[in-house]
């Protein structure tokens, strides 16, 4: 007999050679009817892995990431095989589960596939699932693995870096891969699959080998699950910041300037300067200062913080003078700069803590590869804060930034957030610079500070950046996917590479705590995930155009000149659209910008005094005062910004 | 018979061989006793030169620029033969005029000379002066040159890159020197002299060679001038803008961030938001859209603008990357990327003109040793725009721009400006790239648009740039120093390079023209300007801290809060000193930071719900009401900032 550990901590005993799935069976048969994989004792097992020793089980189902892994690894083998039967002489290379569904990247050899082939692949993928094929690993001999695979020079090649003993292969009905396991129990349980597209790559990613094809695909255990996927998909498509970031003139690239550098358009930069005025007026509220530094800094600088040795090689290269012995690197990070401002006066601890903030426009060198909109850019503009403060102040502190963070989230409708704090691995203290005590204190400040604000928090040991606790803030968007946004980081590294000091009571000097924070995290990022989340619906007291008004026809010109100062005289963002082009037309781009409120001005409106007013969307409000409508936006405003 | 024309454009005639002072003679006497030099036929020539041939004459007095240079260039003669008597076995070298005075570097051999030799040398100076030595020129063989000065290496070393037959010697008294002439009649005329410093510096401005003593001097016709002009020196030690900015803690420099390259402290980062703040608002109702754009672009962006053939060498040098060809310069100036977004869309005639404006930060090399305070730096933040028009709205853009910087000089008490309209050499048409006919209503349409706006304006011939006219603004601070300011460029070089178009009425491709403007330069320049200007008493509507609260003991500081909130609510920017320091001490200290207004309050204050004000430089308002205060203050801001 064995024991057997369950995650909720119940140990059963049962005879050795049990399987996971008898395991499941054995709780309920339901269970067995989810569970797609298994870990025992952390390391992945088959579903039917017979299990010979004492040990905990976790059983995973389709709702667990391990469990989709394993159904997108098991489809990944489908796959091989209906392109090996349909397209022979094809060599397969490797093919992994990905975030969504999986890819295998394929040497077709004379072929070639374009979409027109996928729904021929995705019938013959479905054929071999119906046919509920188990799938069973066995191991093989480093000889007998070379001699199955001599046609095959990719796999010849994954297979000489393995060592003997370890090589293991994976059949289903009349395929075999090399393989290291982590199946479903059979393929029948993939019930839809979709091929979504191929693309080019290179062996093992290196662009001097031979380009291969790399097809993508998805599959799920269910037929709905792949239509509700394609609606996503749709809908990401239509709400991709970069289409939107164009079709509302909000930011463009320029090959000449350079990749990964936006160029922000009049409306781009207005909104961006109404998110940083947003959080600017929060910030002062709170006690923060603003402080303006350089785009670059000494070589020297990164060389006494850190990070020229970190990342010095992988960076834009240092900047030479022509005449001077000096060099000078892009700035990757503000803190460097904030401390050689903090230690440009001596300050005792009355005067602490001190906030310095800067709209930091900040430099990292980024492959051309790897660049996409506004998301991985190669130059982006952090709301950046250094807070420098007393042990005794942690606590507080650290609470006064959630609260900031958790403000300007609320203000921007993420209400779906998640947080993490990363503390030390306890195993190995030595990991980590700084007294072991104030580690205790700050991991315990952070805690406490996510307990206090109610925060849904899950713990990550060994997580911590060397020089410090930290706490993440992950975001999912309307869509669903997980952002990582801001962050709040203890430092105890660089208060003590730059010998930063202040004068305690106690009359001695002593080293201030650093935190890091940036609630938006970088102005570029920030906006693509807003787009992306709101679809371009900001809410309305971030709205470019708060209300924009239409009139039937020049006539109402005058009266159309009068409706806009009174709203701006309300302090609402509105515009006249004078081109003479029809009402309807005019309507249908106000939509396409996004406006949320449309004011239609013609005859009757002029004749009454009031106006027309119709929602972004196509809600009609019907014709009504300049002051009703005024309250409504009021309204508006006030149920999206929030109070600080 | 000779013809001699003077500058009002009358001819006399005179026998040959008179001499300036004989023609200032024929005029008057008056103007003899004030003429100190004089230009022939464009040349200078001495006040005792005979004139041969016909010519027009220029007469200098201290008046003019050309009559100080020579009396300083005179001085320095004087300066020199002190030396040489008190301190035999020196060394002469060169002994320029400057802007203020003159300096003579010299080789002292033994003698050490310090601040407490002055007085010995500056009497020495006077007893020459008294001796109203003439001047004398004559010419000297470079045999005979190099024999008289076959002791002193630096003199051989000049006389040796000097032709023979071009050589001229200057005896006065017994002292004789190398020199190309323009001196004063006599020494008689030095009234006042002052030794103002000594300094280190190597012959010929080479580290390498050895290294001299630079005496620098500065002397006058009357004793009263030499005094005024200490006074003024003393002034602007006092408002040394590095010293002010110190004091009220603006900016501060960092070895380790590196040279010439500013920190904003809080304070000095406020005040700049309220510089940016008051100019956005200004061009928002005129009409400008912001832009942001990135610190860096791709070389090849400089090499199509034609600033990397220009400067490239002389400028920060190319950043690599350490995985891709590709090669990026430090942003030198903003105009490439504001064409980069004019081009990221297509134009009609009726979208223009666009006004693309950025607040810039921008990165030039400098010579470590050319770097002072926020005047000359590496990096500095442009208030820049570019405006793309077409050649029929150029003339009213053109009045617009300068609408703004009057406005902008207005608000900030600069009332003592000139303007210079640079336009070409009309001889030389082809160093200038463009359509003539374009340069002429360019030219025409910035003298119409300076004429229609009353500005008082020169036109410098040959002073517009290759790419187009430019109108430049020079104001002249408190201390009568005249500072190059704003700037407003026509450029048809951009558009062409960048290849820029709007579709015109026609339905064809047009050229726009391009304007660059700042009205302050930059926010580095201004600050330092406006604090010199000012001695860091800004006008009120731009000072931090427009009133600060000083409460006789703890015991008011609740009624001091309450004033704070009464003043807050009255948008006064007001500050409460908490700290427990006597009254007397917050009062200096508030004196030094520049508050403009004192609040004192006491018991009698509490006891009547009144306020005591008192202005900063000592005016005492008595007790009067928040109400009545808050009048005051709004009354002062309206002097100050003009309406736009």
């Amino acid at each position: 007999m064995i024991q057997i550990t369950l995650p909720d901590g119940s140990v059963k005993a049962f005879e050795a050679g049990v399987t996971p799935m008898d395991v499941a069976k054995s709780i309920s048969e339901g269970l067995a009817r989810q569970v797609i994989s298994a870990k025992f004792n952390g390391k992945t097992v088959e579903s039917v892995t017979p299990l010979t020793t004492d040990g905990s089980l976790v059983l995973y189902t389709w709702n667990d990431d391990e469990g989709k892994k394993a159904f997108w690894h098991s489809s990944a083998h489908v796959l091989a095989q209906a392109i090996e039967e349909l397209y022979p002489g094809s060599k397969l290379t490797i093919g992994p589960p990905i975030d969504n569904g999986f890819y295998y990247d394929v040497d077709f050899g004379e072929h070639t596939i374009s979409e027109k082939d996928f729904k021929t692949i995705e019938d013959k993928m479905l054929e071999i699932a119906r046919g509920k094929y188990d799938f069973n690993m066995r191991s093989v001999s480093k000889a007998e693995a070379l001699d199955v695979y001599k046609d095959n020079p990719y796999k010849t090649e994954l297979i000489e870096n393995l060592e003997d003993g370890s090589i293991t292969f994976c059949d289903h009905a009349t395929f075999t891969d090399l393989c290291r396991g982590g199946h479903i129990p059979n393929t029948g349980i993939i019930k839809a699959v979709k091929v979504l597209s191929v693309a080019g790559a290179y062996w093992r990613g290196d662009e001097n080998k031979p380009q291969l094809t790399r097809v993508y695909g998805i599959s799920f255990p269910k037929q709905k699950d792949l239509k509700a996927y394609l609606e996503l998909l749709e809908e990401a498509k239509k709400r991709d910041h970069r289409k939107l970031g164009k079709e509302l003139e909000l930011f463009t690239f320029s090959q000449k300037v350079g990749q990964g550098l936006p160029l922000w358009l009049p409306k781009g930069a207005a909104l961006r300067e109404r998110l940083e005025n947003f959080l600017k007026a929060a910030q002062k509220k709170a006690g923060y200062e603003m402080v303006v530094s350089p785009h670059i800094g000494q070589k020297e600088l990164y060389v006494t913080s850190g990070h020229y040795a970190k990342y010095g090689a992988d960076s834009f290269q240092p900047i030479k003078t022509p005449k001077e012995d000096e060099e000078f690197l892009l700035k990757p990070m503000n803190c460097p700069h904030h401390c050689e401002i903090y230690k440009s006066s001596q300050w005792s601890y009355k005067d602490l803590p001190k906030r310095f903030a800067e709209f930091g426009t900040v430099y990292r060198y980024e492959q051309s590869g790897e660049l996409h909109g506004l998301t991985r850019v190669r130059g982006f503009t952090q709301d950046d804060a250094h807070l420098f403060c007393t042990p005794e102040q942690l606590d507080e502190e650290f609470k006064n930034v959630i609260d900031l963070v958790l403000y300007v989230f609320g203000s921007l409708g993420f209400e779906n957030f998640s947080t993490q704090v990363s503390v030390r691995d306890p195993e190995h203290p030595e990991k980590y610079i700084g007294d072991l005590d104030n580690w205790e204190k700050a991991e315990q400040a952070i805690i406490n500070a996510a307990k206090d604000k109610g925060l849904d928090y899950v713990i990550e040991e060994g997580e911590a950046a060397f020089y410090g606790p930290k706490l993440d803030f992950m975001v999912k968007d309307a869509l669903g996917r997980q952002w990582q946004l801001g962050t709040i980081q203890v430092d105890y590294n660089l208060p003590e590479r730059f010998e930063l000091t202040y004068k305690g009571s106690d009359n001695e000097l002593h080293r201030p705590i650093m935190i890091h924070r940036a609630p938006f995290g970088s102005m570029e990022r920030f906006v693509a995930l807003l787009l992306e989340h709101t679809g371009g619906n900001f809410p309305i007291w971030l709205m470019p155009v708060q209300a924009i008004i239409l009139s039937i026809s020049e006539k109402y010109e005058k009266y159309s000149e009068k409706v806009l100062n009174l709203l701006e005289n309300n302090e609402i963002r509105a515009l006249v659209d004078h081109r003479s082009e029809t009402i309807g037309k005019k309507i249908r781009e106000s939509e396409m910008q996004k406006h949320p409120y449309m004011i239609i001005i013609g005859e009757q409106e002029e004749a009454e005094g009031k106006i027309t007013v119709r929602k972004h969307g196509g809600e009609d409000l019907g014709m009504i005062t300049v002051d009703a409508f005024a309250d409504i936006i009021k309204e508006d405003i006030n149920k999206t910004l929030k109070s600080f």
